[in-house]
C-alpha cells in the first residue's frame, strides 16, 4: 500500500511516497479504500514547517479525504462495507463544543493524515458522504466546507434574509457563499479582482465590492445594507481587515473568525466591540455532528463543491505546488 | 370614510358598512390610507362568536391589512408619507418575549381591526412592506406568514438540509411550506387531497403524504427520514394529529402547535414526550421585530404570497362567506 | 462476586442474588469496586414488569450507583485507580442531543444495570463523584438529579431571580428544589402535606401551597408571581396536572415534563399553549456532559442529597418494598 | 428646581448647579422625584470632555439615579404615584438587541442625564426599584450593575458550577462577583491589592491573584481550575490583559469585553481565537427587559451594593472628585 509522508526537509518538495504494508484493522475501527484528497492552506505550512506545533517527520499528510468502506470491524453499527465516506478533520470531535482533549487529534497536524491508498480509522471519524457528491467533490468537505457552515450557521446562526459579507474567494469563503445562498441569505463578496467577483456571481454571490477599487469597502457593505451594517461577517484576514469588519457590522452583529491566512497578532478598536455589541467567534473546523448536518443541506440543495483541477495520487506533490502557486479558484483534488 | 365593523347578531352576515369621520392623529402615530386587506380563519370565528373572549359588536374586524403612509405625526421617525406599510396583528408586541400585557392588544379581536379606508396607528405598530410585494400580497403576512415564521425559524430553529413536516395546506401551512424552502430546509406535506398536494409540489414540497390514502402518515414520515423522524412538525390539527405528530417526529426534534383549526382539549401520550425528548412550542404569531426580519427574507428570496381570489372593499361580506365555503388554497384578499 | 438479577416471576420479591465470576475487563473500559446504589421508582416498575418494554428476567437492575475504580483497560485516559466515580443511567449518551441510538443504552432497563459488588464498564459511561459526597450520597445523582438538572437548566435555562414551581417532594423534585436554589431561583412547592412542605422550607424553598387546601394551587401560584405566573414549572405529575401547569406558568414560561410518575394520556387545553406561547420539553434524564456540569455546581455549592434511609447490599431486596411503601422523603440508598 | 449641567470649560470642576422651572409632563411621561444618584467612571470622562463623542456644555450629567414618582401622564399604565424607581442607562432600549437608534440615547452622554431633583421621563425608561434596596443602593444599579448581569448572564450565559475570572475590583466587577455567587458560580478575583484581595473574599470570591505578585496571573487561573481554564472572563482592562484572558479561558470558553476603563486599539493572538473557539461579546450595559430581570434576581437574593461613600446634592461635585481621586471601592452616592 502507497502513502506519503513528510520528509526530514521542510519545504514544497517535502512529501515523499513509501511502500507500506496495509494497517491492521482494530475493534471500533473501518478499513477505508481511499479515493480522493483535498489540499488546504494548512497543507502548505505543514509541509513547509511554519503550521503551529512542532514539525513532524514521518506523519502523514492532508485531513481531507473520501473512500469507500472496505472492512468492519467488531462493534461497528453505523457503517457497512460499500458506504462512501468522508474523513473528520479532527478524530476525536464527535459532537458538543471543543475540548483542549478533542483538539488534539487533528488529522495532518498533530496526527498522521489520510493521504493514503488505505486508512483504518474509528467508524465514528467518518461520516458518509453526501449521496449527491462525486468522491472528488466529497473530498473537499472535511476542512473548508465545515469550517464555512460552522461560521454561518452553528457559531453565528444566520438566518434566511441576513447579509453576510464573505472576504475573498479562498475554499472557506465559496463555501460560505454557496452555503449561505442555500440558506436563504444575501451574500457580499470582497476580492480584490474583478473575475473573482464575476466568478462569486456565477456561484450566486448578490453584491460583490472590489476592495482594490474600494480600500474603505466597509462603508460600501454599509451603503448596501441601507446603512445599517451586515449581520455577520466571515473574518479570514486579520490585522488588516478585523477593524473594518468592525466597522462593516450591524449593532449585535457578528463576526466568525476563521484562522486561515494569517496569524500573529491582530489589533482592533475595543471602542467597537461594546458600543456595537459585536460578538466574535474564533472557528477551528467543527464536529463530526456538524459534519453530518452539513451534509444534509448539501444534499437537499444538491450543492456541488467548486474543484479548480485535479492531480493523481502518484503526482500529489504537484498539488501542492499548485496549491502554493495560489493562482486556483476552489478546490485542489487528487484522484485515484 | 367607510369601514366595517361587527354587528350585533352574530353570524356570516355580521360585516356591516358604515361612514364615520376620518379619525385624530395623535403623537407618534402616523395616518395609513389602506389599499389591501386579507382574511384569517380566525376572522370567520370572530364573525360568529365563537371565537376566544366575548364577541364586542362594534368592532372593526380583521388583522391583516396593506397600505400608503398618508400622514405623519409629531415624533414619528421611522416611518414617511409615501411609505408602503403592512399591519402588525399585535399593535403592542414589537419584540422580545410575548407577554400578557403585548397579548391584549390583538386587532380584529381584542381591539378594532383594520377594514377600514383609512386607520390611524402607531407608527411602532407597523412595518414596511417587502418591496418586491404588491399591496394584495403585503396585505397577507401579518397572521398567517408571520405565524410560520415564528414556528419555523424562532421557536423552532430550523436549518437548512433538515426536514419539516407540515401539516395541510392551509394558510399557515402555505406560508410554512415557502419559507422553508427558502431556508434550504426539505418539506413534507400532508393532505387529504392529491390535488393540494400536487399544488403544493408546484411551490417546492419535496414530499407529499395523502393521510386518506395512508392514515398512518407518521409511518410514511418515518419512511421518509430514514427511521429517524422528521426533526420539525408545524401541527396545525390538534387532537387527532398530535399523537402522530409525536411519532414523526425524532429524538429531540420539535413540534411548534399552531391553535388555527381546532381549541378544546388535546390528548397525547407522554411516555412520548420524555423518552424522546420532544419539544413543542406554542407559537401565537409574533411580534413587529420578527415581522421585520421575515420581509427581509422574502425581499432577499423575491418570495410571494399564493392569492386565491381578490374581493372589492364594497363587496368585503363575500370574501367572508368565501371563507366559510372553505374552497380556497391560498389566501382571500380584499383589495381597493 | 455477588450481584442482583431479575427472577423470572415478576413482583416485588423479583431481585435474587446470584454468585458470579468477575466480569472481564476491555479496552476502554474500567472495573469499578462498587460502593453504594440509589433506587428510582423505576426500579420498582421494571421489577413488576410495568414499565414501558419487555421485562427481561436475568436484568441487573438499577441505573444508580458509584465506587472506586480498581482497574483501568487500555486506552482509557481520562479515569485511574482510586478514582471515585459513579455511574451514568445512559451508558452511550455522551454529550449533544438525545438521539433513538443513544435512548437504547439504558442502564437497569434495556441493558442491564449496576447492582453489584463490581462491574466493568466504558470510561466514558462514568463521571468523577463529586469530591463532597460520600459514596451513598453521589449514588443518589444519576437519574434523579440529572433529570432535575436537565428540566431546570438546560430544557428550560432557569436564571436567578426567576420563579419555578416544583411538584411534590418526589427524589427529582427535592434535587429541583436544591439545585434552583444554588443558582439563585425562586421555588414554589405543591404537596399535599404540610410536614412534607416544612421539610421543603427547611431546605430552602421559598413557599409551599398544600393543594389539598388549596385545589386550585395554579392560583396560589399566580398570586405568588404578581399575578405573572411562574416561570418555569417541573411537571411530575401529568393528566391532573398539566392544564392546571398550563394556567400557573406565564406568557412565554417553560414547563418540563419529567415522567416519572404517571404514563398513559395526557390531556391539555391547547388554546393556552398557543396563546400564551408555552414551550414544554420533554426530559429523560440526561447525558454524561451534563452530568459532569452538574457536579461542578453541586461541588461549588457544597450542596448534599437528602437520604432517607441506607440499606445494606446484602438486604437490597428491603430497600426494594421501602421505595413500594412510599413513605420516604429523600433518595433510598443501598451501602457496601 | 435645582440641578447640574455641564459647564463650558471642561474639567472637574465643569458640573454648575442651575435653577430652573419643573419640566412639563407629556403623555406616556412621569415625573420623579429624585432622591439619590451614582457616579460612573464615564462621568469623569464626559465631564473633563475625553468620552467619546463631542463634549456638550448645557447638558445635564449622570445616568443613573432613583427616586419617587411624583405624577403620572396619560396613557402611563405600568407606574403609579408612590412608586420606587430607577432610571435606564438607554432611555429607549427597551428590549431585544441593541440597535443604532437605541444606542443613541444613553443619557448623560449623547442626551441630558439625570442629576437634577426632578426628572421628567418616559415611563418606559424606568424600572421599579429592588423592593429591598434603599434609594442610595437602587441609585448604583443601572450602568454598573445591569453590565455586569449582561456580560454574566445574557451575553455569556454563566451556568452554576462555573468559573468566572473578574478583574479587578472597579464597580462592574464587584457587581459580577456579587451576581455570579447569587448564580452558584465560582469566582476568581484578580487585584494588584491584597487589602481589594481580602476585600473580594468577604463579598463571596472563591479565589483571588495579586497580579503583582503573579503577573502570569493566566497561569494561576489554570491552575485553579485544573489546566482546563476558566469558562467566563470579565475583561475590563484591555491591551494588556486581553491576550492573557485568551490563555485564561477554556477551549469554547467566554470572554465578556467591557469597555470602562481603557479604548483605544487592543492587540490578541489570532491563533488562540480560533484553535480554543473562543467567543468573545461587547457589552453596552443593557436593556430595560434585563434591568427588571436583574432587579428580580437582587430581591430574591436581597443583595446589597457596595457603596463607598455618600455625597449630599448640594456638593455633588465633590463627588465627582472623590471618583477622580480613585481611592473608593465600591459605589459613590449622592443623596437627597
Amino acid at each position: 500500500m502507497k502513502r506519503y509522508l513528510l520528509g526530514e526537509t521542510p519545504g514544497i518538495d517535502s512529501w515523499q511516497m513509501e511502500d507500506v504494508p496495509a494497517p491492521v484493522l482494530g475493534a471500533g475501527e473501518v478499513r477505508v479504500e481511499m479515493r480522493a484528497w483535498s489540499l488546504n492552506h494548512r497543507d502548505l505550512m505543514v509541509a513547509e514547517g511554519t503550521y503551529g506545533g512542532k514539525r513532524q517527520p514521518g506523519l502523514v499528510p492532508l485531513s481531507d479525504g473520501s473512500g469507500v468502506v472496505a472492512e468492519v470491524g467488531s462493534g461497528v453499527t453505523e457503517l457497512q462495507v460499500g458506504d462512501r465516506v468522508a474523513t473528520c478533520f479532527f478524530r476525536d470531535w464527535h459532537e458538543g463544543d471543543l475540548t483542549a482533549l478533542k483538539a488534539k487529534a487533528a488529522r495532518g497536524g498533530a496526527i498522521d493524515g489520510i493521504l493514503s491508498e488505505q486508512i483504518v480509522a474509528p467508524a465514528n471519524s467518518l461520516v458518509k458522504a453526501p449521496s449527491n457528491l462525486s468522491f472528488a467533490e466529497a473530498a473537499t468537505l472535511p476542512c473548508a466546507a465545515l469550517t464555512a457552515w460552522n461560521a454561518l450557521f452553528d457559531a453565528s446562526q444566520l438566518k434566511a434574509g441576513e447579509t453576510v459579507l464573505v472576504q475573498g474567494t479562498g475554499g472557506v469563503s465559496i463555501f460560505a457563499l454557496q452555503l449561505a445562498k442555500v440558506a436563504g441569505a444575501r451574500v457580499i463578496v470582497t476580492s480584490s479582482s474583478d473575475a473573482k467577483l464575476s466568478h462569486a456571481a456565477d456561484l450566486g454571490a448578490d453584491e460583490g465590492i472590489n476592495y482594490r477599487d474600494n480600500p474603505d469597502w466597509e462603508r460600501a457593505a454599509f451603503d448596501l445594507t441601507r446603512g445599517i451594517g451586515v449581520d455577520l461577517v466571515l473574518e479570514v484576514g486579520g490585522t488588516d481587515t478585523l477593524p473594518r469588519s468592525m466597522k462593516a457590522v450591524r449593532h449585535a452583529g457578528r463576526i466568525s473568525i476563521i484562522g486561515v491566512l494569517t496569524g500573529g497578532q491582530v489589533q482592533f478598536p475595543v471602542g467597537y466591540v461594546f458600543s456595537k455589541n459585536i460578538r466574535m467567534t474564533g472557528i477551528y473546523v467543527g464536529s463530526r455532528s456538524q459534519f453530518m448536518a452539513m451534509n444534509r443541506a448539501i444534499e437537499q440543495a444538491d450543492l456541488h463543491p467548486v474543484i479548480d483541477r485535479e492531480f493523481a495520487f502518484a503526482s500529489a506533490p504537484l498539488a501542492l505546488k499548485y496549491m502554493q502557486a495560489a493562482e486556483h479558484v476552489g478546490k485542489i483534488v487528487i484522484v485515484r
